[in-house]
């Protein structure tokens, strides 16, 4: 069952500039900071009530993100759902047609089990899912 | 202040079909649905926990959701904060040397007064503020 909106991601050519970007809008400091190898990336972390908002910075050339500025430029990234059952969310959605990029979970930043729908039946929307460890 | 998520903006080709897709996922159906003719556009309402996703279709040539999708396609348009004051806001946001489109709020959908962040000065993501009427 999806339970809330638990992030939003953002990709960003410049981490540091980024922050201090968000640090002004949002009126407070990044609150951790994590490096995800296996997506080569690094990652900044803002919270805004219950959601966050993560920078994403590729810190390696076959990065997704990377590939995404290249295409798309600096902006909103994907929208992440928290899951309480990720492998049932999965068979859920599959059964209805929706098409994922990879079916199963990997590790992603802030302790979570990940997986990514494909943006072609998400409306253009690249849609997380995630799972607390 | 900043207090929260408000909602997160979709720009949709389709609205009847786009509903399909977010009730599909998200297991649930639209609220609501309302016109907001200033802006050009119908949009469809769908809450996840305490935020919402609205679903964002033009319905006249000169809407700014109608010149997004030609230029960009489907996908995330913005992203909405819900502030408890638009205009204090909108002071602090300018003194940092944030751009906005227009610094005169006006009425969005939802009953919300609704102002927008250019997003060149927002690392590429289209920020609406938003204070309840």
């Amino acid at each position: 069952m999806i339970k809330k909106i638990e992030h939003i991601g953002i990709a960003v050519k410049d981490l540091q500039k980024s922050e201090e970007i968000f640090e002004k809008l949002l009126g407070k400091k990044a609150y951790k900071h994590e490096e995800v190898k296996s997506e080569g990336i690094t990652t900044s972390f803002f919270k805004i009530a219950d959601q966050k908002l993560e920078l994403l910075n590729a810190i390696s050339s076959d990065s997704p993100i990377e590939k995404f500025i290249s295409k798309r430029n600096e902006g909103v990234h994907h929208i992440a759902l928290h899951v309480d059952n990720i492998k049932k969310e999965i068979e859920r959605l599959e059964s209805l047609g929706f098409e994922f990029i990879s079916t199963t979970p990997k590790k992603g930043a802030d302790n979570k089990n990940i997986v990514f729908l494909h943006p072609k039946t998400t409306n253009g929307v690249l849609v997380e899912l995630c799972e607390e460890i």
